[in-house]
């Protein structure tokens, strides 16, 4: 490499990328699930201009998860849904959905409300609740795609298996979400590979901020055979974020990738991103870290530290105690039961 | 991988990666060069606390660089040194020079201030202006290291040769800093394995997150063979912000090697410089992937947005300009030239 970057001009030799955008859904998790219209609006229209594949909108927890266990968002499912169907011309609509926190009821409405691309998630040794739900999908005409949850938790073989299974329900992509943002690249190339050499549908990667290498990560995850990588404006997303969609259709492009996106307007989007939906970009604090490194769901974060300001105990000893049990998503009444010990320990 | 990582329980098996941090340095850019000697003092003591190989301090632009064009400093040098070196009980202090802003009565002040580690900083092929002054630090008794800035406007071949240069002048070790946040890791990968071949000191390696990739450059110099990386408190720098400390010491902590450095402190020292020094933590905005794309340095970033917007163009094409025009640091007169021509060929 010489001198100035092939920028928008190296000729493209290679096959093409698909992002999947879900600054809408895994923003909505940095705050509280509170977007209005006029920012879903906002942002759904920027994002179609830059000609962003799949824009996915959504409670943080996915369809039918807004409770107020886990937070109510501002508007119901199907308002924020024909909000967005409204401002893609282009783009097609994504949607999220976990077992137990949706239903097949949920599914249905999506789908009337326009979703194009529905993404069912499982735990990562869990793909056998996705059955019934791939299926409800492929009926009703939508594409299917199977992702696995905190797939840092299990190994290469066994994620394999798991993603041929949901490819077997009807699955039409599939793939790993780095849930907790534990993944080193090299972790992440073993996984995909091993998922692409067992399925002959499009590989899904979706990484977390933690350790400063969800960019990193994605692009291991390309080289590795995935081609749906999911990135969001500014990184906005649970916890430290995501991968950067603008940076990333930009390191994209100088590799030679096509993803169709424009550079200059999905840069104009992640300004409407930072301007409209944010309070602050998502920024790696100590407890990011603490929690990537333990592998524990940042999600886990509000309650960890309330819980051991309670208990007088430090939020990254907890941090790191909850990733010794391997705590996941819906154990959030381990923190206090854990806090206590932790507490008990050091007496 | 099975389900906890290995915290703090690896076994060091792998060589011993020193880290240099320069929070009080680059982060000056981030704040305008106006720290105080409380927040210098604050910081220094809780990296000193985390054992912190080295902690620089100093004007952005390094020694000497307090001036009207380039921005004053709340204090003078000698101030930041003595407050910093009072802190510092374990940890070593470092301090950056670049000929042309510094000169050798500043690095005598330096280094009877107790300065321990010196650098002396060129562009990437002018090391011949290194000479002089990395022998001054010899004969005054520190550290001397040579680093190239502007790394990524040269190949491998040309580095390694000038890195060479910098040990025949008397540099105890050399390497690059990626001033523009432009390398992607295979760039660094070939940079750092060309330098490593051609000298028998330490390589260092600086990154910048423009691009989202600073972590991983800084593992692929280290994998590589560099064995300085430069890191600093959550990222805290120039333009889009360095390498994050804390979360580079996590990861090289969970691949086997040995920093010396605590993780729960270095969490604590990454706090205080979140709470004492920045008023945001560093993000990675649109003008940041633009200035990372074009190669362009980020201190060019707030005399750009000045003058795009005196000019009325966009501030991402006059980037992108002057990245095919490969201005470097210095040449800070060259932005009204090129936004004018820029505004000249749009009508």
């Amino acid at each position: 490499m010489k001198g100035t970057p092939p920028v928008n001009s190296t000729p493209h030799a290679r096959p093409p990328i698909l992002i999947h955008d879900p600054t809408l859904r895994d923003g909505h998790h940095a705050v509280g699930h509170q977007l209005d219209a006029d920012q879903l609006r906002a942002y759904a229209v920027a994002a179609n201009t830059a000609r962003v594949p799949v824009v996915e909108v959504g409670h943080g927890n996915g369809l039918g998860a807004s409770s107020l266990q886990i937070g109510r968002a501002k508007l119901d499912d199907a308002t924020m849904l024909a909000t967005v169907r409204e401002a893609l011309t282009s783009s097609r609509m994504g949607v999220f959905m976990a077992p137990g926190w949706g239903t097949s009821d949920d599914l249905a409405t999506a789908v009337r409300h326009g979703a194009d691309v529905v993404r069912i998630a499982a735990h990562c040794t869990e793909a056998d609740v996705t059955e019934r739900h791939l299926g409800t999908v492929r009926d009703l005409g939508a594409e299917a795609q199977g992702v696995l949850l905190m797939s840092h938790m299990t190994g290469p073989g066994e994620l394999a298996e798991q993603c041929a299974l949901m490819v077997k329900y009807g699955a039409q992509a599939v793939g790993i979400m780095d849930s907790a943002g534990h993944y080193l690249p090299d972790d992440v190339i073993e996984r995909v590979h091993a998922i692409a050499d067992a399925v002959d549908v499009p590989v899904i990667f979706h990484g977390h901020n933690n350790l400063g290498l969800a960019m990193a990560n994605s692009l291991a995850a390309v080289d590795a055979g995935a081609s749906v990588i999911d990135a969001t404006a500014r990184g906005f997303g649970a916890g430290a974020g995501n991968t950067q969609l603008e940076a990333l259709v930009a390191i994209l492009e100088r590799r030679g990738f096509d993803t169709g996106i424009g550079l200059r307007e999905v840069l104009a989007a992640a300004d409407v991103a930072a301007d409209r939906l944010m309070k602050a970009p998502p920024s790696i604090d100590s407890i990011a870290v603490a929690s990537g490194l333990a592998g524990v769901f940042s999600g886990f974060k509000r309650p960890v530290l309330e819980i051991a300001r309670a208990e007088g105990v430090d939020p990254i000893d907890l941090f790191l105690a909850l990733g010794e049990r391997q705590v996941v998503a819906g154990q959030e009444d381990l923190i206090g039961d854990v806090a206590r010990q932790l507490k008990a320990a050091t007496r």
